[in-house]
């Protein structure tokens, strides 16, 4: 079987404003200020895993331009360029239909192109642990986080038990929504739940056949688009549903899905906390990215990767930010505001 | 006698980091947010005083391209590129000079071009009637502002008597420089003391008669100013020294000095606590130039007339400014480094 890649990229970031924008999202920034965007760390952390020519972006119409740029190597034919949002299960159902199409004997990772991996090593030993799984079982993995900390931003995975025969492959019991914080530290105490990352592995008869057994309109609408005209009229039309409702709890209830459990210092990068948790700290706990000069400042996270050169006197934990001439500065407290500062 | 205006426009501006730059300085920049650059505000206040024709700019060699293009209508022989700063004495010798070359029979006013005047016409109504008094009488004219409060940043006017024949214009006792605190209440108290605010009348005959007896040297230095290539060698040579210890101050030991007391809403504009006074302010007491979006946030100053959006949130007191891809925020209280912040 080959592997096969597919990065979902078709986010717009908005709690990253100005960082992230609608027309540049944060998959498409270099936002731990490493010299590399975050679709190409995804990209860089599959290496090995399977050859350039398998990769697959699925991402707006928007931002194939960006896509081509950012990633040269990457198959033309592979960016598939959604006319419209419509949520990760149509996302994906194009892509596993179009990789059934050109090599039906695939075994597929499916990763979003905005989270960041600290040990990408041992993410590679997890997902090769993963596909040999799925090149053997018809079943849906999906990787596990060990959790560090009683986290409401996740969803969780409660898992069953241990398969004796196939090292650290465990079966999943139930997909868990966010939890609120009492909830969570009992997930933690507990031991056995791990977070969502929304990495799956899979191959494409298992994939595809279980679209077709839980969203059969989903899967006729896939039958459906053959040429680019067909895209542009049917992807628009298909039902807006994540593949966790669309597939992973059904499946979870039939006995079908398996998690692996991992611990590669993943974070979904989903808030600037999360980000200034990933920065290096200078002594007052401030994380920085660009010409950024700080007196008096502490606990601040500050991005301004553009900017010429950036004073900061006298905050304490601030989010500071500025991209293409928009600037936010805001009180750490309130970053749940920031969609809502940046359409006002 | 023809009325001349000569514009001092070399100043760097280093405590508007990042605003004003060595490369495009306050007197440039639309500080108040009016559609205006300071240099512009200055010429539009004399409008009626003389015609264009008689307006001359002083400033910096590097300046020369943007007073030309902010005052397209300004003679481009009018314009006197300095190859270096050498104080205000050089500045205004070198344009009374050239006057007394081209029509000596001028009466002058000497402006600096980075103040603000909020009540034009009373302005117009004092430079009248100060050049009317100098264009009787072989006297320098000062222009000095009726103090409103214990100012520390200017230097002040002593008076003497007032003139019983000439209107408004007293004589100058002494001049003295920027008092501490305790000395400058003294000042308010006592009601006979100007602020001075670096705006001067006189005719060229007394001019150039003074700076001949009080600096016999940079008389001489401008007597060989003949050509382009004598202002490269001879004036960055010339003693860098103030008008005012050059000449105003054994002037007014010698009783030719002459002070014209006004209230015309002046402020020189020489820090961010100046540029807040005069700004506009919302109910919380922010003042601010540009798309500027703020939330709980009180007695700010923000200026950032070029940046597409600007969200605050959360500052009290502060200063916020971007300008060229250079950003500061830093507490009002702090605003005296700022100079050493925009070396760094």
């Amino acid at each position: 079987m080959k592997t096969q890649v597919v990065i979902m990229a078709g986010g717009i970031g908005s709690r990253f404003w100005p960082l992230s924008t609608p027309e540049y999202p944060k998959q498409f920034i270099d936002i731990l200020g490493c010299g590399r965007t975050l679709i190409q760390l995804t990209v860089d952390r599959f290496k090995g895993v399977c050859p350039m020519e398998n990769f697959w972006v699925v991402t707006n119409a928007a931002y194939v331009d960006i896509v081509r740029k950012q990633l040269p190597d990457m198959p033309a034919s592979h960016i598939l360029a959604e006319p419209a949002a419509r949520n990760t299960a149509p996302c994906i159902a194009w892509a596993c239909w179009r990789i059934k199409e050109e090599e039906p004997e695939s075994n597929v990772v499916v990763t979003p192109a905005d989270a960041v991996v600290m040990n990408p090593e041992e993410f590679r030993r997890v997902i090769n642990n993963a596909l040999a799984f799925t090149s053997k079982h018809d079943v849906i993995v999906t990787i596990g986080i060990k959790p560090s900390r009683p986290e409401t931003g996740y969803g969780y995975i409660k898992c069953g038990h241990k398969l004796s025969d196939d090292g650290e492959i465990e079966s999943v019991e139930a997909f868990k929504e966010k939890p609120d914080h009492i909830t969570a530290e009992k997930y933690l105490a507990d031991g056995g739940y791990l977070w969502n990352a929304g990495i799956f592995v899979w191959n494409i008869g298992t994939i595809t056949h279980a679209i077709e057994t839980y969203k059969p309109n989903l899967a006729s609408d896939m039958e459906r688009m053959k040429t680019d005209a067909d895209v542009q009229s049917v992807f628009p039309n298909c039902e807006k549903i994540s593949i966790d409702y669309a597939v992973m709890e059904p499946a979870a209830a039939e006995g079908k899905v398996y998690t692996h459990p991992a611990d590669f210092g993943w974070s979904d990068l989903g808030n600037w906390a999360s980000l200034h948790d990933k920065l290096s700290h200078d002594t007052d706990g401030n994380g920085a990215v660009g010409n950024i000069h700080l007196y008096e400042c502490n606990n601040c996270v500050v991005h301004a990767e553009d900017a010429k050169k950036v004073v900061l006197q006298g905050l304490d934990s601030y989010i500071v930010s500025e991209k293409g001439g928009s600037i936010l500065v805001c009180r750490r407290s309130e970053e749940q505001r920031i969609k809502e500062f940046s359409q006002n």
